[in-house]
């Protein structure tokens, strides 16, 4: 598989796959939710289970595909914690791929998912948050870890952080990718406690504990992404100022830095939840319809 | 005075001024130190004493510039704490206007100025940064705060960095700055500590604890920046997405923020040195040409 570059690659090499996953989408009577989904319908990759008030539901979907009865199914459901619960059995019992949040409040969907009986955690798994961030001025996508939910991870967080975004670039046909661990400097100091955790993952990355790929950190953005940097500080890295993966030492860092980038670098994003046995769909009202409709392509992707 | 909203600007109107400022170069013996200075002396707003190893300072200088005895003066030091103390003395006596750091380590560079008897601080002053970010994709200047000194400022930090990047738009014609306070949201809560410090803050400024201000936060990049943000989230903010500043929590979020832009959002910017009785230059290496001379002009402004 040739490595992705483009998001807007996802769709097409889904569409390829010839496949319609199932998605389990809870309190689906949310218009920005249900365009994302029906453009996969339309484009022949998803087959939806929508959860929730039917009549609402009904009235957002378009007449023409109302007459499709194989398009997708419906089932009423008006309580927020039950269609959450609901659609978490759905996926462990596999007639659900995919689970995506609707118009339900965060906390009461994720309650679901974690749930330590009948929720969707891998064992031993972390809940975080990865997400490819597509740049007009980076030639390839850079996948940003934690953007969303991880306030200041512990090193063990930062660890599965690590695997998680590794394991989706490997996914997207990126072999062996390259993590930026990410500091305001490339300096080891007591001062950025992070950046003695990043020094213990460089050597569990050489030993092989993340599989193929090649970690460095700390370094800044630039030194990251940006060769010419390395050059004036004669600074060397394996990463070489390619980094396909950013990984953030807290959320108020992770944060500002790809929002800055959505609105004053024209970005555009698709991001899952992690730590999960299934692909989790959560997306922030703010997202455009296309970073919505590229992160169900991520999912069917990561459920393939 | 008009806004400046733009980089460019800046030494615009320090030529307008029709003034000399005396600039102190510490270790000048820096290509890309001197460069920005030249342009400065050719522009006719500065007057530099370069400090530092005198052969080697006259092979970076223009012939023609090195036949007009009036532009500027030459003095040998080849100690660096020595050319540091030397300069630092030559502000707090008047004979320059300005600090500036060439090609010296910054650890030493800083002792000299944070001396305690014979250093640059106010009384009570704290060392931090406030750097101007010029994005083509904003319609004005954003005042970042502190992308370069302070790790994880106090709240005692804080409202001196607050009250510093006021300073500093008040000085370039903002008579009333936003000031949004970042956060990874705009939720107030327990595990986001920085978030508990910014309400105390909001609550200063509405008492005029920080002069003219309009003060928000923890508010996201999204909510301080764009308008369309707080519709889509139905939330109300004084700044109306439309901040002149952002106050980040810590340095591991400010940092990638600005580098981020300036890699990704075709950047620019031109900061300073906080917490001292007169403007301290401190550039990096990988900044561009445009970036130096823009600080210099802003250091002019600021000291005029």
């Amino acid at each position: 598989m040739r490595p992705v570059s483009r998001l807007s690659e996802l769709p097409e090499i889904v569409i390829s796959l010839n496949k319609r996953f199932k998605v389990a989408v809870v309190m689906a009577e949310d218009k920005n939710t249900i365009e994302a989904v029906i453009a996969g319908i339309l484009n022949g990759f998803l087959k939806p289970i929508f959860i929730g008030n039917k009549q609402l539901i009904i009235s957002l979907i378009p007449d023409e595909l109302l007459l499709n009865e194989n398009a997708f199914d419906i089932v009423e459901c008006e309580d927020p914690k039950e269609a959450s619960d609901l659609a978490v059995d759905m996926v462990n019992n596999g007639e659900a791929d995919i689970l995506m949040k609707g118009l339900i409040n965060t906390d009461i969907f994720l309650k679901s998912v974690l749930n330590k009986e009948k929720g969707l955690m891998k064992e031993e798994g972390v809940l975080s948050y990865v997400c490819a961030l597509e740049l007009p001025a980076y030639h390839k996508l850079l996948f940003i870890t934690d953007p969303a939910v991880l306030p200041f991870p512990s090193k063990k967080q930062k660890i599965a952080m690590a695997q998680y975004a590794i394991d989706m670039t490997n996914k997207l046909g990126i072999n062996e990718p390259k993590v930026a661990l990410i500091g305001a400097s490339e300096k080891v100091s007591e001062h950025f406690p992070n950046s003695l955790d990043y020094q213990e993952m460089k050597e569990m990355a050489a030993q092989g504990g993340f599989g193929k790929c090649i970690m460095d950190g700390p370094l800044d953005v630039f030194l990251a992404c940006d060769p010419e940097s390395l050059k004036t500080k004669k600074i060397i890295s394996p990463i070489e100022g390619d980094a396909d993966v950013l990984l953030f030492p807290s959320l108020e860092a992770s944060n500002p830095f790809y929002k800055g980038l959505m609105l004053f670098g024209n970005g555009d994003l698709a991001g899952l939840i992690q730590g999960t046995t299934h692909p989790v769909v959560v997306m922030s009202r703010s997202e455009s319809f296309k970073s919505k409709y590229y992160c169900l392509a991520l999912a069917c992707l990561m459920s393939n």
